[in-house]
């Protein structure tokens, strides 16, 4: 072949893909073989990209929802020139290669974010594009469309079905994101088998209803047919578009094409051979053409957008060089330089102030306080906005035009929500936060996975943290969710004991990079805490000594947020009886992990064993803590809806309950 | 007044709810006033239900799932005759009363499931009308109706932009169930504002979309638009219907009317006496007219609908003995006579066989061993069926017509699956499990939350438990999981380390009554484990000694599921370097810490504290069994993608290090 036809371009990735799971005995052949035409035409004639340069901030976004599909995706990297070798590809699903079983952002260069839990992907995108649409209102002037790019995804009926795609296309359509377009892999076969028995949508008529532009019946094996589609979504600007690609899953498979049999599985090696026989495709397995390396190759064309690109930013920065500095800033996630000083001086001053709120109010305060600094800030709830206490003075919301659109009315979608908040972060530009009740962090539990995983900058804040949020009752009251969220991997949970830990919190969220920080706030007041600047200085590493014995301590009280004040009160009784006492606040469990062996030991030594820890939430958790002879005051039952000092007094988190197990301890 | 109008009616249901909160200080009064005309149309002239007996198995369900509007439902269940007083309502969201902040099944009667978080209801509603559905198609004869009931729903937007509306409204039109009926509360107003700004969705097309009857624009304050909204819905059968009511947030209130202050706060004294002066509601907060409560109570209809069915039931019963008994053992909930000597002659055998199989196998052999025992088993899996091994001979799609349909194709839908299960659980007459991967659970985490609050009896299947799922990679890689479900209150979490614990942990689900339980299993072979009758009873109290030493034992291993196999070849190592060593397999911690002290210590004696954990997931969940000073050998990151055995080396759960840990232990 010397100009190879476009079937012929798709089928490098069909049999990429094949022979990629073929050889490791496991994976997804169906979806790339399905989707390798459209991929072809959108890659070759339409994404504008630099596989020179996966950073390049301009670039379109491509996100594969149906993530299974990896091979697609490494297959496209691959051909285009991305630094995904060959022998990557023969080591796919193998430990330590770049090519991982599902795509992993921190693993494989142009790979834009983690997916396989379904459905997340598209949400990702849905936050990857309303952060192109504000950064373009923020920065772009007349002549400088400095942030203009699309995001294309891919995705399948199983990210259809999972009720993440109704929360986030709700609000990609209410948003009117016109450069977001989808690619729905429509064919009719689930893992199950074919999908009639469960999936009986009008997808289209389901997207107009959010207000999509909807291009139905493309052919997903014609390429004409799927430009027309693409040429229809890129003619209007202010709502998303939705292609309906017709396909045939395992496209090209004498045997299974159309079946669910070629979704998980390796075809099998005769099946294989029939394959490339019925394709005509005469090469060996991770043999490309050069031929086909050239009709794929985008390194010049992509160094050549770029180059482009980076000529009108530089015009633009001599135009504007406050902007272009600012956007510079953000888009390489650096804060500005007086951030910290600013911030220490925040906290010196809620700590001089003394101030005795409920947590989610000294949130408030630090948001009110550090969003000013950061722009880059764009917040949001789902729908508890005065509850959650997320508004500042400067809040506006993303569905205006306005400049400096910072706020994103969620609705009553966590999981949604939390999922775009990915990809607000993802994009680069943007600190996102999301909000609340805290028991419903379950509802956007695996985005929060998701969050930690892939790693992406996001501030989860949770108010109303336990019983403490009162007459709302169990099925609001939160009791296992600070356990639960503290085992996520690289998930830092803070929970701030008073306005001063609120604000450090905050903090270290913000200046935290690499992963997601939960920030749980009370509902209730919490007493203020006296310091030192030392102690301030401390609680950044997430457990310190709030309140010392004179000399070695008999016993040891560890607590947390609301219940800090149990034990700071139950210290002053047991220090009357003479039991000499210590008071250990951990506002972050996972942060105090991670200091050194010696830090801890000085926090808590090793020989004290006489020790009660107390949190509103369940016990087992604080084991680690007290070990088999300690004392943990807690809750392992679901509350009840009543006030909640009643409830406190009701399931036994109280002073004398703290007092009467430290007794036991020093009497041991 | 002597015939009270249907203002009137309603009026009662308004300011029962408004003084309440009132009297309360806290509550959602909004929701009430603004539903109290389709409540009173409603319940007064279609609710087919008997106040005196809220258990009366034909009734209609009703389901309030803006489960916030909590006090519209107190008010309806005390102006019909249920027993709920007037203290009682008095008494709303003080401790130990039955009206709690939002409608609890297990508290109130009357109340059909726990609302509250959004969305839910409406599921657990899909899960009621899909068992309606079964049942009939199982137990009606010609001329015997015998299950022929109604599914209620009221929602607001809330539950409509949740993305669980759409998984379980999808299923719902899937299944064409046309005796469930939902009103949308359309007042355009959630807690951030008017929705405008947040949900612009063409709902009514929505719906249509799903294959859904949809009645658009009834007045939700007009009795005769409401009626007539109501009876389009009775007009056909093979449909769900959706009454789109335009309401007014807080009705009658001058001040609040149509706004969000309406929503989550009391009135006010002020504004609530303006809102009586405004509706002409001359009594006091709690009076009720007795003609109101005239035009109110159902005790004596409903003793007649009642009487009327049980005489229908008779009948039925005398031609079809075999047939009533089935359905009465069924609605009981009660296990066939020989269930449980069949259980444990299948445990028994399974042990005789000592099969080393994937514990996702043993768990489908288990499933086709108790399902033709159990008719009542309605199982299913999140589009995984072949790879959660869910489907057993004799499995029938609930999308068809059979009388023996019991096996739901959910599609990739786990928080609809879950919240249906729920519902399928609080109707009687079936005992369902669904299905998923474990990692995936995340995305049904309230679902399961509230399976335990409720709580209902339903058996949650989680497979390829842990890194040991190998090449898929890290997105579907639990590692936190098993700690955050165990923490779930009331949730029972069972990891068999081979097929005999698995067929004791399938049992122990089954007869576990009064509440769910999540059965974990792995995707690789787990080696058979010899024991004795007395080691196999034992399995049942959720943890046991698997290998003990010769005399006191120098050192306890401890383990579960695929874990068991690596203890005990440490055990095998250790015994032979002369460490005394005993093996203690805790398939179910939660069912070990309900065992009696005495059985505890015998297991876990206090006095040995050299002690190694080993577990595939995080690491803290285990210092509740080694304390301080034992070792735990586990995971704390995210996986990675590569063959199973790979991973288990390079994150060192291995025998190595069992052996390792334990020496270091006997050495302290």
């Amino acid at each position: 072949m010397t100009q190879p036809t476009r079937r012929q371009l798709a089928n490098a990735i069909r049999f990429l893909a094949a022979d990629a799971v073929e050889k490791a005995k496991s994976g997804h052949p169906g979806m790339p073989m399905g989707m390798a035409d459209i991929a072809e035409v959108l890659w070759n004639d339409y994404l504008s990209h630099n596989p020179s340069n996966p950073q390049w901030f301009n670039r379109d976004r491509f996100v594969l929802s149906n993530g299974h599909g990896s091979m697609l995706h490494y297959a496209l990297l691959h051909l285009s020139g991305y630094d995904l070798s060959i022998d990557e590809l023969k080591a796919f699903r193998q430990l330590g290669s770049k090519t991982a079983g599902h795509p992993e952002r921190h693993e494989t260069p142009g790979v834009e974010t983690t997916t396989g839990p379904l459905g997340q992907g598209f949400a990702n995108a849905v936050g990857l594009a309303l952060a192109e649409k504000l950064l373009a209102q923020r920065f772009n002037r007349p002549e400088y469309d400095i942030v203009n790019h699309r995001t294309w995804v891919f995705m399948g009926d199983g990210c259809l079905m999972e009720g993440v795609s109704h929360e986030a296309a709700s609000l990609a359509g209410t948003w009117g994101l016109g450069k977001l377009v989808c690619f729905w892999d429509d064919n009719n076969i689930s893992i199950d088998g074919n999908t009639d028995g469960w999936f009986t949508d009008d997808t289209a008529a389901r997207f107009e209803a959010y207000g999509w532009n909807v291009v139905r019946d493309v052919d997903g094996h014609d390429a004409d047919s799927i430009k027309a589609g693409i040429e229809a979504a890129l003619g209007q600007d202010d709502k998303p578009t939705l292609i309906c690609c017709r396909t045939t899953i395992g496209f090209g498979s004498p045997a299974k094409a159309g079946k669910e049999s070629s979704h998980g599985a390796p075809l099998g090696a005769d099946e294989l051979a029939a394959t490339r026989a019925a394709l005509g495709w005469q090469h060996g397995p991770f043999e490309i053409p050069e031929e086909i390396y050239a009709g794929w190759r985008a390194n010049g064309t992509g160094t050549y957008r770029q180059a482009e690109w980076e000529q009108r930013f530089d015009k633009y920065a001599a135009h504007y060089p406050e902007l272009a500095a600012e956007l510079t800033r953000r888009s390489h996630a650096e804060l500005p330089a007086d951030f910290l000083a600013q911030a220490d001086a925040y906290i010196a001053q809620v700590a001089a102030e003394g101030a005795t709120i409920a947590s989610r109010k000294a949130s408030q305060n630090a948001i009110a306080a550090f969003a000013p600094l950061l722009p880059e800030i764009v917040g949001g709830s789902a729908d508890l906005a005065h509850s959650n206490l997320t508004l500042w003075k400067g809040a506006t919301s993303v569905a205006s035009d306005d400049a400096n659109a910072n706020y994103v009315y969620y609705g009553v979608r966590e999981f949604g929500m939390s999922a775009i908040a990915n990809g607000l972060a993802l994009h680069g530009g943007f600190l996102p936060f999301d909000a609340t009740f805290m028991v419903f962090s379950d509802y956007a539990r695996n985005a929060l996975r998701m969050s930690a995983l892939i790693p992406a900058h996001v501030i989860h804040v949770y108010t109303h943290d336990s019983i403490g949020l009162g007459e709302d009752g169990p099925t609001h009251q939160p009791v296992e969710h600070l356990a639960s969220l503290r085992y996520i991997p690289n998930n830092d949970v803070w929970r701030p004991c008073d306005a001063v830990e609120s604000a450090v919190a905050w903090k270290q969220a913000i200046v935290r990079k690499d992963g997601p920080s939960c920030l749980v706030f009370s509902r209730q007041n919490l007493a203020h805490n006296v310091r030192s600047s030392e102690q301030i200085a401390q609680i950044e590493r997430g457990g310190y000594v709030l309140a010392d014995a004179a000399g070695t301590p008999a016993l040891i009280l560890i607590a947390t947020g609301s219940e800090v004040e149990l034990a700071t009160k139950a210290k002053a009784e047991l220090d009357a009886q003479g039991i000499a006492t210590r008071v250990v606040s951990i506002p972050s469990t996972d942060v105090f992990e991670r200091q050194d062996a010696a830090y801890r030991e000085s926090v808590l030594p090793n020989a004290v064993r006489a020790r009660v820890a107390v949190e509103a939430g369940v016990t087992g958790f604080w084991r680690a803590y007290v070990g088999l002879d300690g004392a943990v005051i807690g809750i392992d039952t679901f509350g009840a809806s009543a006030p909640a000092d009643k409830l406190y007094q009701h399931f036994g988190i109280t002073v004398d309950a703290v007092v009467a197990a430290a007794k036991a301890q020093v009497q041991r």
